[in-house]
């Protein structure tokens, strides 16, 4: 895929942040002052970048020229310097563009707790500007990942009253996975970019409601991280009439929808030692806050997850996971399926011959569970991965 | 250690329920009718043991003769007939005692969702009881394990008025541990045995009251399970002047808190794959409720949990899951500290140093870490262990 989006450019260098001589220093910048929606993480501990994300609209400036982000390091948990070493990377990009730094947004994902090595990261901005190209994006999509495999990119074109649009997106992704965004509240990291003309606070809106539906319903550990950023910019330059709540917004939403939630999927698919990407689906609950909840409490359950990686359809665990969710449960009205093969009927197990017909939608790798609870209308969904022996090696390693 | 408490026999064989020829079922009998407390877990999918000492309890007959308990098999999930068969194992059990069944309490533990194998336990029962013997009790502390590699037992003297007293403990637990009783609500088994005589309505309470802060303070995976029991049975055989809320009951509580808490961290120290046991406290917080709620949340992430297993003290970690539960934070008036090595003071790292010698803590296998939030006045503590290849590899094998 060619991730080309008219007026934007990407630029990516090795700024020798954490590891020596990989991609770790992205720049994206638009041609224009595009139309800027940021959403952050939900944790009380927030990183640099995110306070300094924050504090920016809180402002009332929705306008961004570019995104300047780093892997290798969090900037968390970095005090007063963490906040200025943020400001030193807005001027000094700002400066080399011959923009404002007003204009510039920054973020980061790695290590927590240790200061950016500005001194590489000044030296490395000179370089990191004269590379943008309109061929760079790819680059900059690989200069986030950290323990991610592979790198995470998606495109769709829209007509939007007779004229075609562009999105694109980029994520970075594969561990602390719990992402808990809200308004304007994501170390997951995704980037958003349109050639669309959009109507500000409804593009802000747009992000909102679409993360809330995409990355925030996904989990690989559960553990929301102090740097979760998506942020999004519309430049306008297609020429289509300005999107808005009333004219062309729905069938945007519906294609922006499907991307983030294409987006979503390749996190979990390259989280950290996962070897099964599970689509987990409770319906017949009373409330949509009840399902979402024991959605989640499921999704994150080491037990469940452990059977998922030993392709276990041990479905003794995911009840007795949703019966700790804290609310009341009726056992005998409690159905489970694993894709189409039922192996719970009425809270009783359907015996092995139906589970070994399980074990094999297992085995693909890719699959849905069903818990009806069978006590109401609503339902909630959750993208989730197995926990595998090679998720602890790798975080069990992680900063030596 | 001998596990002699007078007037208590034991007994254990193997049934063959899920192993062959391991004993698997176990027997605690009183000479005298004797003071019954229990607890049974918060789970909304109740195992037929629990919902039948559930049932038992509510009519308001606290008093038993006898414990049967096996392993290999939760009788979860179960229907109508585990129910059946809880009742059928009573009156088993009574029958060849010349008891009557309502005397008999049962608990399981093992697989969820599969009968159990009433042919071989009828079979088993007769020998069971001969079998009963003063030096039987370590053989039913045996036949409770499951996953567990070591037998798990305490015992303890306390003079009452002058009379020495008994009490004496067994559990067993290493999976699915992350207990919730309640009154008169823990796969953690474990009975508590004493020749003390006690106020009925008084030894139920001391009960609530000191599993809330033992065996419901420890979590290996935070998985809640069906099955989780916690019996307690006095006797009165040492003739001591009865115990109650007004005399004799606070030095004798001490004791059997610590007896429990000895139960908890043997629990713990013993857990699927485990290879670091950790107290992990939370002070400085707003209420107490704030201080648990923050405890359980870093005890239960799986990237601490991680790093505790590679013996990295990675800080940002720990703060990212405090951050993560729901309460507000000012990183800035954070510390944190392993057993006592501080690295982490005013929300910032400090330094190499410092997290070396904390490593050094680590390695030691057993140790604490405190996090004080700088808010408050309140503190909470929970006893928690690494997560280990081991217990990923344990959980991806269990039922096969």
């Amino acid at each position: 895929m060619n991730l080309l989006v008219p007026g934007f450019k990407g630029s990516a260098v090795s700024a020798n942040i954490k590891y020596q001589g990989r991609l770790d220093l992205g720049l994206i910048a638009s041609n224009e002052s595009a139309a800027l929606a940021a959403v952050f993480t939900g944790n009380e501990i927030k990183a640099a970048p995110v306070l300094a994300g924050l504090d920016r609209l809180s402002r009332g400036e929705p306008y961004a020229r570019a995104v300047v982000v780093n892997s290798g390091n969090a900037n968390a948990c970095t005090g007063h310097d963490g906040v200025v070493h943020v400001q030193e990377i807005c001027s000094l990009v700002a400066k080399e563009m011959g923009i404002t730094p007003e204009d510039v947004m920054v973020s980061s994902t790695g290590v927590i707790g240790q200061l950016l090595p500005m001194g590489r990261i000044t030296e490395a901005v000179p370089a990191l500007v004269r590379g943008l190209s309109e061929n760079g994006l790819e680059a900059v999509a690989d200069a986030i990942l950290t323990t991610d495999k592979v790198r995470k990119t998606v495109i769709r074109h829209i007509d939007v009253g007779g004229v075609e649009v562009t999105v694109a997106g980029m994520a970075k992704g594969a561990g602390m996975i719990g992402p808990n965004m809200g308004p304007p509240q994501a170390t997951m990291l995704s980037f958003v970019l349109s050639d669309a003309k959009v109507d500000p606070v409804w593009w802000q809106g747009l992000l909102e409601r679409t993360v809330s539906d995409t990355f925030n319903q996904i989990t690989i550990d559960g553990d929301t991280s102090t740097n979760d950023t998506v942020l999004a910019l519309a430049n306008g330059l297609a020429g289509n009439k300005k999107i808005n709540d009333v004219q062309y917004g729905e069938p945007f939403e519906h294609v922006f929808k499907e991307l983030l939630q294409d987006l979503a999927r390749q996190i979990v698919m390259d989280g950290e030692g996962v070897t099964k990407c599970v689509t987990l689906a409770v319906k017949g609950a009373r409330t949509g806050e009840e399902a979402d909840r024991i959605a989640r409490i499921i999704a994150e359950s080491p037990l469940v997850k452990t059977a998922f990686f030993g392709e276990d359809p041990n479905w003794g665990r995911i009840l007795a996971a949703a019966g700790r969710a804290g609310f009341p449960l009726d056992q005998g009205l409690i159905s489970l399926s694993f894709d189409d093969i039922e192996i719970v009927r009425m809270g009783m197990g359907l015996g092995k011959k139906a589970e070994n017909q399980a074990k094999k939608v297992m085995a693909a790798g890719e699959f849905k569970v069903v818990l009806d609870l069978g006590l109401g209308q609503e339902e909630a969904s959750i993208l989730t991965s197995d926990l595998s022996t090679d998720y602890v090696r790798i975080n069990a390693d992680y900063r030596t």
